[in-house]
């Protein structure tokens, strides 16, 4: 191995992404100095957060810079070393980006034991997905047995750790997700108690007759009209956890028409970005992976093959193409 | 005096309020039984809440029932006494509704002192709207000094006392209200450090120009393109206390076009009603009473005369016709 490759920002979408705004580059395998550790990629993560990065518009970081490794979080393994603490065959966990190959400082890299959870997961349920689910649900929700909690994007890889949890919970949980496929693993695999499609039937009358007494908890990932479904259905004192608004991540207004909810049911929403809470990652990544090693939390992949198809996997993403957390296996 | 005059809802509005939604009646004064007491109604309270109870709508509270007296906060003098607590003299303060007369057992009823504030300011800065602008302020907003702190409705009843408590905590305000008129006022009279006029220029544009560190704490009163105005300046982890949308209280869709701001930005919008919250009144008030005696807290009212003028001046309020609190004289 002498080369490898990685796939750069080349433009910033207008509107939709297309596969011309990425650019796949070979490069030669670099060499590492004293303190560094260079790392094989396994998975690349492909996640939302990473549409509103190709932007260049005010939000909560800085916008990915053109003509450098796309942002992204990554499972693989170290195949060199001149690093004190990492060896040779160590799995490590980081956001090394869209690329084969990376070198490293070690300093954002955590490694990670796969005897009881397979790599690909510290991706997902117990990684980033897991715990924005967590957080979200736990720690601005904190729903009580009995509450109903609504969910959207309710297949993908938070929504799906959103619901589960709530269940665990005792709570009564309603899906909305984009048609039956979905909504079946929702229901049938994942154990909700109801799911609603958004792209058939009537979303509000759907939502009410799923939510039969109203929800008291909303886990928000997608925005418009799907959230304004939800919000026409609140509870007095109900919560939102606003983790996305992926209906409007090309930059398209998305106008919400139900936030006079919030008053009439004295609503809290809170957004939140899971790498400002840091600190609970430790106990949040713990119960997560003893819900996933005895069997209580369920997950699925989406998996692309090889770094070339990361742009059309993303794209995918963003229209609802995955079931559950969307890989990249370069390996 | 052997006959009264009350106003009673008439007929649900289907858009703008109008007068034919009222009644005016003409009843002959109660007696009043053991237990009870009879307060004449100096002052009656118009507030925006009212046009929500008009309708018949999901909200935090029952619709106003056709054909009774019309809900409201009073301020009056008990002219008959059959209570033990309440003598002929005592001035209170309650929810007695658009009545000239009302007979009470007393239990919603509380004695004012006014030797050192005057009986209508217990309907205004020392009332219902002072407590609503003190505990958003102070118990959702929770400003620091330093930071920039934005109000819609800048000149009512409510945000008026909003900018002086945030002034007097060391903050940059800026009002949002309608006409020079009231901006002129908000920045002279009640020293805001700038003041947009929503009807004139770009409110886009001037709220960047008012706000050039951007806001820390948004309390809304209006809603629409007011709030996403505010919104768009919001700073990190900004908090915005949900008081009011009194522009879409006629039941026109109102929607809001920068929530996606509340995920960039991690903000927390927390929808409230100061009824909910007795508990703080005690401190509240004192706090406010304490302001206005020593002239820290200034405050207007615009005046109607007498009951019969109460629809057409609830009409002007919806229309952000007065300046200050909007009070009817009874006598």
């Amino acid at each position: 191995m002498t080369s490898y490759q990685r796939i750069v920002l080349a433009s910033r979408p207008q509107g939709a992404v297309s596969p011309s705004d990425f650019r796949l580059e070979t490069l030669p395998v670099p060499d590492i100095s004293e303190g560094e550790l260079l790392v094989r990629n396994h998975y690349l993560s492909l996640d939302p957060y990473m549409r509103m990065r190709m932007a260049d518009a005010k939000s909560y970081a800085a916008p990915q810079p053109l003509d450098e490794v796309m942002i992204g979080g990554t499972v693989g393994e170290v195949i060199a070393s001149r690093h004190p603490q990492f060896a040779v065959g160590d799995q490590v966990v980081g956001m090394l980006g869209w690329t084969e190959l990376a070198v490293s400082d070690g300093q954002l890299l955590k490694k990670v034991n796969t005897t009881q959870i397979p790599l690909s997961a510290y991706l997902g349920v117990v990684g980033m997905p897991g715990m924005t689910a967590w957080y979200g649900l736990n720690q601005i929700i904190k729903p009580q047995a009995g509450q109903t909690i609504a969910v959207s994007a309710a297949a993908g890889a938070v929504g799906s750790v959103v619901g589960q949890l709530a269940k665990l919970q005792g709570c009564r949980v309603i899906g909305i997700a984009g048609g039956k496929k979905k909504c079946d693993y929702v229901v049938q695999e994942l154990g909700f108690d109801a799911c609603v499609d958004y792209k058939g039937g009537d979303l509000f009358a759907d939502v009410k007759a799923a939510a039969p007494d109203g929800i008291d908890g909303l886990f928000e990932n997608v925005g418009g009209a799907v959230m304004d479904a939800a919000l026409a259905r609140m509870n007095p004192f109900g919560r939102v956890a606003l983790c996305g608004m992926i209906a409007g991540y090309d930059g398209q207004m998305m106008p919400v028409h139900y936030l006079h909810m919030a008053l009439a049911m004295r609503l809290t929403i809170q957004g939140f970005i899971i790498a400002e809470h840091m600190a609970l990652w430790p106990q949040g990544l713990s119960e997560l992976g003893q819900l996933v090693a005895t069997g209580k939390l369920r997950y699925r992949e989406t998996i692309a093959d090889g770094l070339a198809a990361a742009p059309e996997a993303f794209i995918g993403l963003l229209r609802g193409r995955n079931v559950g957390k969307q890989l990249v296996k370069l390996v």
